[in-house]
């Protein structure tokens, strides 16, 4: 059994990578849920979405997020009824979150709403939130304490960030299946998503960090920062700003006693001898993904070097 | 000020006609509200939103419900997750349940979200549900006792009904702007909606049937019943099942004693003369409606021959 952990939209490519390189039902995927909120009374949680949607192969292969080919007409009644539409729901999308919220509701835990969605969108992949409890990212700007997705959608990233607070936290318990899984892993994968908003809310719910730190399986981390720059998102001026390295060496010291080996990108190869210096094993390759095949490309050599495998290449 | 009685299509039409015939803001439409429902979580208003879409000039002009050229991707994705999608819901239309669940699962009445949901599309008439409490219409059948929707859409009306119950309606009251908008009546107006299960409800709110009767204004209705038959839904067979007359006779009937004047169409000039010995002032003209203009018609007809302007025609 892998255990990925896993943000949006990197880590959802690199989870269908690694659902494709294994037998079904050999892989699952701990997401956060610390971007979740509420939106018109819905409740929304974006990087499970993006994870489903990825692995039941239905995701907008533009965006990285969203439903393939939907439409927006809800949205635009929405915005007719005076309404900010500032997130913009697809349809198709909606009626996840029209439903999520009706079970939710009705009392059903996160974990098990979002084992139902997967299992009606034919996914074999065991998608589990990193909590039941409800944990918001809330991050600290010279604009003042914002909203995750206020800063993150509505305001662009623009603002620095200077904290990063995950409020709730400390009343959230991992989800079931969370410590189920890492009782069976043979390997824990760090996608590559955000270290602070994305990996970090995941690793501060009480008591995860020890389950994975307990775990006997070797730990693999892949490296979001490529070149410096985040592939995706804001994770490098985070980084940045916070005070880290805007590096994948950056990222490695951030894991560092936590992960046994990192996946680092070709063009960052000069970086590999100072993680090793650092005590973790380096794997430099391709990290930049691609379509389905090449998520499965990357997944394969995460696995293999992961498990020890295939010994690290210092191009 | 006009005040309309009304259900759904047919009330919506009539509606319609008389907002256009008076000038804006000098009609008040109090909608039946015991078609209500909860699904997937979100509160539907079958009859305030055929109303208000109507009045809006963007229902769905070939089933008099839903807005036009809506799509259905929403529900697409519902049936997907493999919940039944037996009430279609629009993707525009979607927007209006999942605003209106919202704003009242924060408190708002049903009359402040209606309210505030016409202004937002533009429509001046007062659109008022007849009641702010929950009322819900059951049926008696052979097969059991059903939820209205259950009966009238999931099942198509296909079951003959024994009784009529409104859940509920003894604890509700009278929504504010209905004493409000009687208290100001020169006209009350019974649209030509199903007696039973439309206007019933309304009738049936403890105190309403007693505010109409006691307004001073003259009170017309319309036969939702031509030839014996109903023009849309089954008024016709629910009138016979329950041991009315499927007529205007019939309807004329069941409104003996609250109202004064009663509309029918041409098809049914041969029963002028035994409504008129009951009582009942009777003004014969075409009232099946067409467009627009063909509304505003039939309303100026009923506003003139309800008002005494005009006498009614034996043709």
């Amino acid at each position: 059994m892998i255990v990925a952990l896993a943000g949006g939209v990197g880590g959802a490519k690199l989870a269908q990578g690694l659902a494709r390189a294994r037998p079904p039902g050999d892989l699952t995927v701990v997401i956060n849920t610390a971007d979740d909120f509420d939106l018109y009374g819905l409740r929304i949680c974006p990087d499970l979405d993006t994870v489903l949607y990825t692995l039941a192969g239905i995701a907008d292969p533009t965006t990285g997020w969203g439903i393939a080919g939907d439409t927006h007409h809800a949205m635009d009644a929405i915005a007719g009824y005076g309404r900010d539409p500032w997130f913009r729901l697809g349809d198709r999308d909606l009626a996840t979150h029209v439903l999520r919220t009706e079970r939710l509701r009705d009392g059903s835990s996160l974990s098990t709403v979002t084992a139902e969605f997967a299992a009606a969108l034919g996914v074999a992949t065991a998608l589990v939130p990193m909590s039941d409890e409800r944990v918001a990212t809330l991050v600290d700007t010279p604009a003042g304490r914002l909203e995750f997705q206020d800063y993150f959608v509505a305001r662009r990233q623009q603002d620095v960030v200077t904290g990063v607070v995950f409020d709730g936290v400390e009343a959230a318990r991992p989800a079931p299946a969370v410590a189920e899984s890492l009782a069976d892993a043979t390997l824990i994968v760090f996608c590559p998503s955000n270290p602070i908003v994305s990996i970090g809310p995941i690793l501060a719910v009480p008591g995860l960090r020890d389950l994975i730190a307990k775990c006997p399986a070797p730990k693999i981390a892949v490296s979001p920062i490529v070149g410096g720059r985040a592939l995706k998102g804001p994770a490098d001026r985070m980084l940045a700003s916070l005070g880290f390295e805007s590096s994948a060496l950056g990222v490695a010291k951030m894991y560092a006693g936590l992960v046994d080996a990192i996946v680092i990108d070709d063009e960052d190869a000069a970086l590999a001898p100072a993680i090793r210096e650092g005590g973790m094993r380096v794997l430099v390759t391709q990290t930049v993904m691609g379509g389905p095949e090449d998520r499965e490309r990357l997944a394969a050599e995460v696995i293999g070097f992961g498990l020890g495998r295939e010994r690290g290449g210092g191009r």
